[in-house]
């Protein structure tokens, strides 16, 4: 429980790595303290990430759900309604778990993409960022956030890359990047 | 276990929120695959932080110790030379873990702040990255991470504060800064 104090609204943005990694550390500290936690993740995939084992040894209070989002460019089959229309969903799942009052944090993993991306309107965000509980701290990650959602939160990192492998022709791997 | 590819210098540095809590996702994944942990904090303090209590509930290999370094400029009955002593059994320590060969992660949680402020030598610290077997990935993070370092680094990513709500008069709060 985090108590009566207002929940903060986190933002960690930027082009380098660490965004989604430093979600999943809040993670580690608010289910140390029994917190109760939700993790929706922006993303397409059907793989099982690190995060998803990791967290599955976990004894605390967590959802982690991957909503099957993902505006994939290279992919010619989709058109852009049917990625506005899984982002929807999506979103209408985020929004529900966020008004639920269920949860102590809640995590919207990538979810600055799909607004970037023009998936989500950035009024929707701007109203759930409102509108949510007072007590539940809610955590925005994903690169390119929006102004007005910079604005509306309490604390908000750039992760800058300062270096980063793929710049020496390494790949993401197992572990590190997901 | 990492396999047989080269571990990575992964460091977190940058005067804004999230480079420990990044490191500690990259933790979950990492034991999400099943590696073999440690976490080694350069920092003081004897109450229990998010990350103990959150960590303590998994079931991973998972060692995470504080080291009792930190340079408590306002604490006038420690010497310097105390404090450089502290930090040396610390990087003894820290040292014997990496190359111990008994981790597939190993972080140095705040190593960036006590080699800046001269209580650990940046050689040492440049000798560690060049000597540390060859498939353990090892994070650095704190703020003010040497030239050297990021130069010898792999990946390297600045939190870069964009808002903190220290400036509206907030403090630190357990569940997200500790």
């Amino acid at each position: 429980m985090s108590g009566n104090q207002r929940g903060l609204v986190i933002v960690y943005t930027g082009d380098g790595k660490g965004k989604s990694t430093a979600a999943f550390g809040l993670v580690v500290r608010a289910l140390g303290y029994g917190w109760r936690v939700a993790v929706l993740q922006f993303v397409k995939g059907t793989w099982r990430t690190g995060e998803e084992r990791g967290f599955a040894k976990f004894g605390g209070n967590l959802v982690l759900r991957k909503l099957g989002v993902g505006f994939v460019t290279w992919h010619p089959k989709k058109s852009f309604e049917e990625h506005v229309e899984a982002a929807r969903k999506a979103w209408e799942e985020a929004k529900r778990a966020v008004l639920s009052d269920e949860f102590d944090l809640v995590v919207l993993d990538e979810l600055n993409n799909a607004t970037r991306f023009g998936l989500i309107p950035v009024e929707e965000v701007l109203w759930l960022i409102t509108n949510k509980p007072r007590r539940l701290h809610l955590v925005l990650t994903g690169r390119g956030a929006d102004e007005r959602v910079i604005e509306a939160a309490d604390l908000v990192t750039e992760m800058k890359m300062v270096k980063h492998p793929f710049e020496h022709g390494e790949w993401a791997r197992a572990g590190i990047d997901y």
